[in-house]
């Protein structure tokens, strides 16, 4: 069984590959839940929905987030009754958020609220959330402490980050079918998500690090820096805000510790030696995920690798 | 100052002929609440939405309910996402839903939360729920206790109703506009709407129907029962099944102990001296509202009356 740890767009993409090989009882996909928020009154869990919206085919390509086809009537009107709405949501979308409010609201953990969602959209796959505990990231900032999508939507992640913290994680467990799956995977794959707020928070989680560490070997990441550069997102200029190189080798020196490999793109071809010395076993591959194909790609590059690695392990 | 007492759609549209007259500092409108609901965990309000609607000129006159212009994206993936979505809800609906929840669960009380939202849609007189405590209008029926939008929405009206009742009305208060209002106002006037599930719910608070019959000179009703039928809704089917009769002769009844004088339409004139009867002093007038002009005329009659009342009194 392989687990894949996720947060936004990138990782929602290689688990849409990873989903479209490996059958439903084969795979558990754990999203972060470090930036949800309440907007509205409403529990909004971008990352899970951003995973959501992906497996079921619903997620709006152009914009980046949210859902093909919405509309924003309800915002407007919101708008226009004097509420913040600057997070955007759509109609469709503040759906999933109304729904998931009501059915915590009547006593459902995140995890079973989740499952009851993505069921509902015809998502055989298990998404669950990293913990059914709050957990929220917090950046300390020039800015003042900010909350994530106050500082990644609202301010456009502008402010200079100075810390990375995740409030709650202390106190945190992971959700049930994380745990389950952490005893059970025999291959753990980090998706190229973002290092500081996507895949970190999930390693705030006591005993989560400890684990993934303890079973490195079978731990591969696929590195969201690619070229000098993220893909998507702030992960490049907060990594060179906390003093991290911005390239595969900063992602290496950040993994090091969990994960025994990392897939790194062709263009970076140049960086093997420099991902080896810090400690990483380098692997070449095309990991811009722009097609169904490259993503499917991308995911069976990583399950052969996951299969050498297990066997010549 | 003038207070009006309305519920649904043929009040609203007296409460806006009253607006076209009467400045925001000489009337209060109170509006029933026993219809009020939780719909995917959001507190609605049919009634006071259907008021501030028609005020603030955003009414669907087309179907009777909700806004021009909505469309129902939310509504639909709420179905998808396997909710009971058998009251419809627009998507710009939703928003005063939404917002209305978030102040409520932010400690405002409906009052509260009733003037902030009406405000911001530009209405500037008052909009008063008849009280901040929950008061549900129950129908024992052939098919069961059925709470007010079960009945009416989901089962068309149709279940046979033996009775009526307002749970929690005998521990609500009157909202404090309404307590002020009711202290006030020289006129009072009993609004088009129907009088077991629009006006007996007002009524049924504590003080009010006792306030209301001590100042029965004051006050004045407009049949929502013309030519032997209700004008909309349900009204004269239950008049019918509690045993009353479906005619301005019945609401004159009805009402005869809190008003001296029912507004009739013109096609009841042949009643009038039945109305008398009943002890209610009938005015022959045109009361079917289509256009706005209606509106303001029959609110400027009701209006000239009460003066006319003041003065012989």
């Amino acid at each position: 069984m392989a687990l894949a740890l996720a947060g936004g767009v990138g990782g929602a993409k290689l688990a849409l590959g990873l989903a479209g090989i490996l059958p439903p009882d084969r795979l558990a996909i754990v999203v972060n839940t470090g930036d949800d928020e309440q907007f509205h009154g409403l529990h909004v869990s971008p990352d899970l929905d951003t995973m959501a919206y992906t497996l079921a085919g619903l997620y709006n390509q152009e914009t980046g987030w949210g859902l093909a086809g919405d509309t924003f009537q309800t915002l407007g009107m919101l708008h226009r009754l004097g509420a913040d709405t600057w997070f955007n949501l759509g109609d469709i979308d503040f759906a999933m958020h109304i729904r998931r409010t009501e059915l915590l609201r009547e006593g459902a953990t995140l995890s079973e609220a989740t499952a009851e969602l993505t069921g509902r959209l015809g998502i055989k796959h298990r998404i669950i959330p990293m913990s059914d505990d709050p957990v929220r990231t917090m950046l300390d900032t020039d800015a003042g402490l900010l909350a994530m999508q106050d500082y990644f939507v609202r301010r456009r992640a502008e402010p200079r980050v100075s810390a990375v913290r995740y409030a709650g994680a202390e106190t945190a467990r992971p959700a049930p079918g994380f745990a389950e799956a952490l005893r059970q995977a025999d291959t753990i794959i980090i998706c190229p998500s973002n290092p500081y707020l996507s895949v970190a928070p999930i390693m705030a989680i006591p005993g989560v690090r400890e684990a993934i560490e303890a079973r490195r070997a079978d731990c591969i990441a696929v590195s969201p820096i690619v070229g000098g550069a993220a893909v998507r997102g702030p992960a490049g200029k907060i990594m060179a805000e906390l003093g991290g190189e911005v390239s595969v080798v900063g992602v290496a020196r950040e993994y090091r510790s969990i994960c025994a490999a990392l897939v790194i793109d062709a263009q970076d071809a140049g960086r093997a030696d420099d991902v080896a010395a810090a400690g990483v076993r380098p692997i070449i591959a095309d990991t811009i995920m722009n097609t169904d194909a490259d993503k499917i790609g991308l995911a069976e590059r990583v399950l052969r690798l996951a299969a050498a690695e297990v066997t010549t392990a």
